[in-house]
């Protein structure tokens, strides 16, 4: 009996596949979602994470407590290490799992645009542990600044770099001008007084720039009025252990940190498939894989173009979209009904905050900078977070925050240690490495 | 003339470090307060984190956020690797730091009666690292049986069995219940309506030793409703990936967890000074080291009898008191005043909860069970909490989960992996270690 109800097979539980699962729970398919993780990631506030300004469980919520009133909607906490076409099975190790239907919402993760030895250096931010390391060496570069004697080690110790102006780039500026302003003025006595240098640094002319140009000039200048400083039109040409190269000038810093560029999961691989060269796999206009209508990409692994002929940004609405358009058209199948026709992306606008009171808000033809944008980003992200007791937690952190300028989730939960080497210092690079690592 | 002022050094940022630099910061003395963490832990909560009751950030504050209103006090992140008596100077690494006066609040570790091997199969509760690891390890368990298909295999994997019956054992082995009844009936589908087994392992004769025979009883009844089995009259005599052996019981468990002793930190080392068998140092009346006034051991790295003569126990409101005293006998020599009496602690009582509504209260003369302890248990620990946005948060996620049974904090940051080798399965022991590593 059970074994004739149709196998959906969903890779990954994030806005997209989260989706695909809530639309097929009105189905009588049997679901199973498999993630590496057990938890769902609201990756929009990943930088309030990685800046202390939230805890993980207020922006992560286990995937079986989101999907637990599902009945038809079997979890497994697994890997998927390939997928095999031919038999219509998904292969996580040795294990495999037959499927009727297949949704691959795999996601992305950073991109070094072929330099992948700068990732140790520069790391990313796309997971709580990204966003764990990040928080830990920014809030550990601060502490050795005041350790350190040497003006020039405290000075490339107060220097931090972040690599890409988009929306991920800005915000992490902006969160790491407000975090170290307060901080120094505030909680720590030798350096004092002293200021935090931080440089956002972009290849394009712009930061913002898939915004309108003057929602960017309003980025420009709240960044500017943080103290950020824009290193506009030429992109990172190197980068180390102690810095970055920007063309010809060599920036000391004791943080880099990756927000230039994405790169599709191994999903391309993992089905052969044709992909573009962020490693997104082509697909049909109803999402599913060239010659294999009961395969959908959808998400950041999947290269779309919505039925007008416009590319479909990486954003989390897009994903949840492609995720119910998905599960659609597997319920018309089922039901035996006309599939609907092809995908269509509805655009419900671009957002963006710098900092306290600003932010920017591309809502088509109403743009909004300043407090109104913030608020609205701010209502924005709290209404599209996973369950009611982290909404609250949010604002209420948010409210607190605002009153008192005060991030509560500022832990390094590691000791330091000094090792067997009495001869290393804490704030020498290659201590704070070890430190950090 | 800044140099003319007493300097104080205190290694450890505890409830003791924490209480002796407050009371200092009432002085004109420049006080030092060394920590390897950059966060004061509100221990007696722990076992919340490692359950998933509630968040690292709810039961930790920064330390520098703590004193920012203390201006004569230093805070540095640091790890002390010895004490220089003859020269007063504590050793960080190469670096040394002068003082006039020394507090060494420095804790405490699991400690395995000579058995540092099992360290790595049954996994200690001190740090929020710990309880960090401890959580995952629980959470990992169960998704491991729920993809595992051999019975023998998951029976294992839902096996926990918690070594010692002191607070931290009864909170963790019925707190585990709890949380492994709850997440088994709702939000599994293969091990829905299975039971885990959690088992509490005791060499004594009773659970809540230090309590009367009369709460050590309740505690009992109270453990068994929740499903705990209690083992009391052998202690542990092997323990290994697999599982324990008590007496000649096999017990085959996927989690074994240490909660029977404690070993002071190397305090005793550094000052080359004579410590009882659990590695706490001998002190004088006043709490100094023997033939060294200027320097004070407090907390859980002293072996402390109180001017009646009874031993003080290792608790928080031990330390704080002990804190508080040292700070006064050193302000008194700052003052040229008389010095204090010996040490009292003064006894407020023992508290300890076993679940839901269930808990011990020993205050003396009058002793509470049951509700009226749990309510009094929740009182006592959200007022010595730290910070208001702490005790607010930590009050909302109580009574959120009073009322829904829910636990908010179930995530497992890291990934599972499927390695190279396709041949591991999660849930082998050998996976499962490695995953849970």
């Amino acid at each position: 009996m059970a074994s004739s109800r149709q196998k959906v097979v969903i890779v990954g539980a994030g806005f997209g596949g989260l989706s695909a699962a809530a639309a097929l729970a009105k189905t009588d398919a049997e679901v199973t979602i498999i993630d590496r993780r057990n938890h769902h990631l609201f990756q929009p506030l990943l930088y309030q994470v990685a800046t202390a300004g939230l805890a993980p469980t207020q922006i992560a919520s286990p995937i079986r407590m989101i999907l637990r009133r599902l009945p038809n909607i079997h979890i497994e906490l697994d890997e998927v290490t390939g997928v095999d076409l031919a038999a219509r099975r998904v292969r996580l190790g040795e294990r495999t799992l037959p499927y009727d239907q297949l949704i691959v919402a795999a996601g992305a993760t950073h991109a070094y645009f072929g330099r992948d030895d700068w990732a140790e250096h520069a790391p990313g931010l796309k997971s709580l542990e990204d966003a764990l390391a990040l928080r830990r060496r920014v809030l550990l570069a601060l502490e050795s600044a005041e350790l350190d004697m040497d003006r020039d080690a405290r000075e490339r110790l107060l220097t931090f770099v972040v690599v890409g102006g988009g929306p991920t780039g800005v915000e992490l500026a902006g969160a790491i001008a407000e975090l170290t302003r307060r901080a120094l003025a505030c909680d720590f006595r030798r350096i004092r007084g002293q200021r935090a240098r931080i440089l956002l640094i972009d290849g394009g002319s712009r930061v913002l720039s898939t915004f309108c140009p003057s929602l960017s000039a309003y980025a420009k200048r709240a960044l500017e009025t943080l103290g950020v400083e824009l290193m506009l039109g030429q992109p990172v040409a190197h980068c180390d252990t102690h810095g970055v190269k920007v063309g010809e000038a060599r920036i000391e810093a004791g943080n880099v940190i990756w927000a230039a560029g994405v790169q599709a999961s191994p999903a391309g691989r993992w089905l052969g498939a044709e992909t573009d060269r962020a490693g997104r796999v082509f697909v049909e206009k109803d999402l599913t894989l060239p010659g294999h209508p009961e395969v959908f990409l959808i998400g950041d692994c999947a290269s779309i173009r919505d039925a007008t002929g416009a590319p479909v940004p990486g954003v989390a609405p897009a994903a949840k979209q492609a995720g119910a358009y998905a599960a659609k058209v597997i319920a018309a199948r089922l039901a035996g009904a006309r599939a609907p026709g092809p995908f269509r992306y509805a655009n419900a606008g671009s957002l963006a905050t710098i900092g306290r009171q600003a932010a920017v808000a591309d809502l088509g033809r109403v743009k909004l900078t300043g407090f109104p944008a913030w608020i609205f980003w701010c209502a924005a992200h709290v209404w599209f977070l996973i369950g009611f007791r982290n909404r609250l937690q949010v604002v209420l952190d948010w409210v607190w925050s605002y009153l008192t300028f005060e991030r509560g989730a500022r832990l390094v939960f590691e000791a330091v240690t000094r090792g067997r080497d009495p001869a290393i210092r804490v704030a020498s690079p290659a201590a704070e490495a070890r430190i950090a690592s």
